[in-house]
C-alpha cells in the first residue's frame, strides 16, 4: 500500500529545507545525495524515496523558487484592467517578490542564482512560461491599438529586453540600488507609447530644435 | 638614469599576455604575483618593476579590457550626427566589439567577467566615464526637442536600464542568441519616441480598441 502523500511531501519539505541550509553554509558547490542525507538525517537510500536523482531534487527546487512568481502571473493575466497596468502588474509584483527575497537574504539569494546556472535546463521551462503569459498580455495590447505592425514574438522578446533589469534575478542583484517599481512603471510607459512606431527621419518630435551659437 | 619607456611598456605588456594566458589555463581564479612571475619567465621582484600590486596589475587588465570601448564612446560623441542616431552608434558599436570578443573565445569572456566581478572597484570608473559620456548624448537629445520635463540623470538611469542587454557583458553572455543590432535600433526609435511622454488615462493611441465579442 503507498504510503499517504502527505508522508511523501514532509519528507521531499525535509530534504528542500536541507538542500537551503546546505547552499546557505557554502554556497552552491555541487551537492550529492549522500551529503542530503547526511543532513536530514535520512540514509541515503530513503532520500530516493523523495526524489530518484540529483536532477528531481534541483527540479523541486527551481519549482519551490518559481511558485509565487507564477502564481503571481497567472493572477495577473486573468484581471480585468488594461493592458499597460497588466504588463506594469506582470513585471513589478515579481521584481517586488525577488527584491523581498534579495533583501532577507542576499547571499542565499546569489548561491540560487548560481544553482540556477548549473541547471539551466530545469530553469528553461519556467522563462518558456513567462513569455507564454507576456505574450497574451502582448495580445490583448494589440487588441487595444498597440504595438502597430509587429509580430507577437517581436514584441515578447524586445519588452524582456528593455526590462531586463526587473525580471532577470542576477541583473537585479547587482543594480538592486538603481532600480524601482517607479522607474519600471516609466519604462512600461515609454515601451506602451513607443514601440511600433518610427522616428521621423530628421529631428526631434515634440518642439524644434534650438541649434546653440557659441 | 631610468630605464626607455617602451622597455617598461614591453615588460607590461608581457605580465598581461601572462595573465590572459593564465586565465585561459584556469579560469578566474585569484592570481598571485609569484605564478604572474613563473609564467612571464621573470623573478618575482623584477614583475614589481613593471606593477607595484596585484590590483596595479587588476588596472591594467581592465584599461586592456575597456581601451576599445572607451575610443568608441570618445569618437562617437564628437560626431555631427543626430542625437538619435548617436545613440544607436554609442551602444551599437560597443555591443558589436563585445560580441567580437565573445564569438572569438567565449570562455575567456566569461572568466574575465569574473575576474571583474572580483575587482568591481577597477570597473567601477569605466562604468562612471560610460554615463559621462551617455550624460551628453541625451543632453543633445534635449536640446533636439526629446525627453521632455526629465533630468539627464533620470534619462541616463533609464536608458542604461532599457538598453541593459547590449552594454552589460554578462546578460550579453547568456542571451547573445537573442540580441541583434538591429532590435537595439528599435529599442532607441522606442526610447526616442515614448520617454517622457504619458499614455492617455484609458485605452491605445493609435486606432480605437476593437473588443471581440466572442
Amino acid at each position: 500500500m503507498p504510503r499517504p502523500q502527505t508522508d511523501i511531501e514532509a519528507g521531499r519539505r525535509l530534504l528542500l529545507d536541507s538542500v537551503e541550509k546546505i547552499v546557505q553554509q557554502r554556497g552552491a558547490t555541487d551537492i550529492s545525495m549522500t551529503e542530503l542525507a547526511t543532513e536530514a538525517g535520512m540514509s541515503p537510500a530513503n532520500v530516493y524515496r523523495f526524489f530518484e536523482s540529483k536532477e528531481a531534487v534541483m527540479e523541486a527546487v527551481a519549482e519551490d523558487w518559481f511558485t509565487d512568481k507564477v502564481a503571481i502571473m497567472e493572477d495577473v493575466v486573468e484581471r480585468d484592467i488594461s493592458a499597460p497596468e497588466k504588463m506594469h502588474a506582470f513585471f513589478a509584483e515579481r521584481f517586488n517578490k525577488m527584491s523581498e527575497h534579495l533583501a532577507e537574504d542576499p547571499e542565499l539569494f546569489a548561491s540560487y542564482l548560481e544553482l540556477g546556472r548549473q541547471y539551466f535546463e530545469v530553469i528553461k521551462g519556467y522563462v518558456d512560461l513567462g513569455d507564454h503569459y507576456l505574450s497574451l498580455i502582448v495580445a490583448q495590447a494589440m487588441e487595444e491599438g498597440y504595438f502597430d505592425g509587429l509580430s507577437i514574438d517581436r514584441c515578447v522578446s524586445l519588452i524582456n529586453q528593455m526590462v531586463q533589469p526587473y525580471c532577470n534575478p542576477d541583473v537585479l542583484l547587482f543594480q538592486s540600488q538603481n532600480l524601482s517599481e517607479e522607474k519600471l512603471r516609466q519604462i512600461i510607459q515609454t515601451i506602451f507609447i513607443g514601440l511600433g512606431k518610427s522616428l521621423p527621419e530628421s529631428g526631434g518630435e515634440q518642439k524644434p530644435a534650438i541649434k546653440l551659437v557659441s
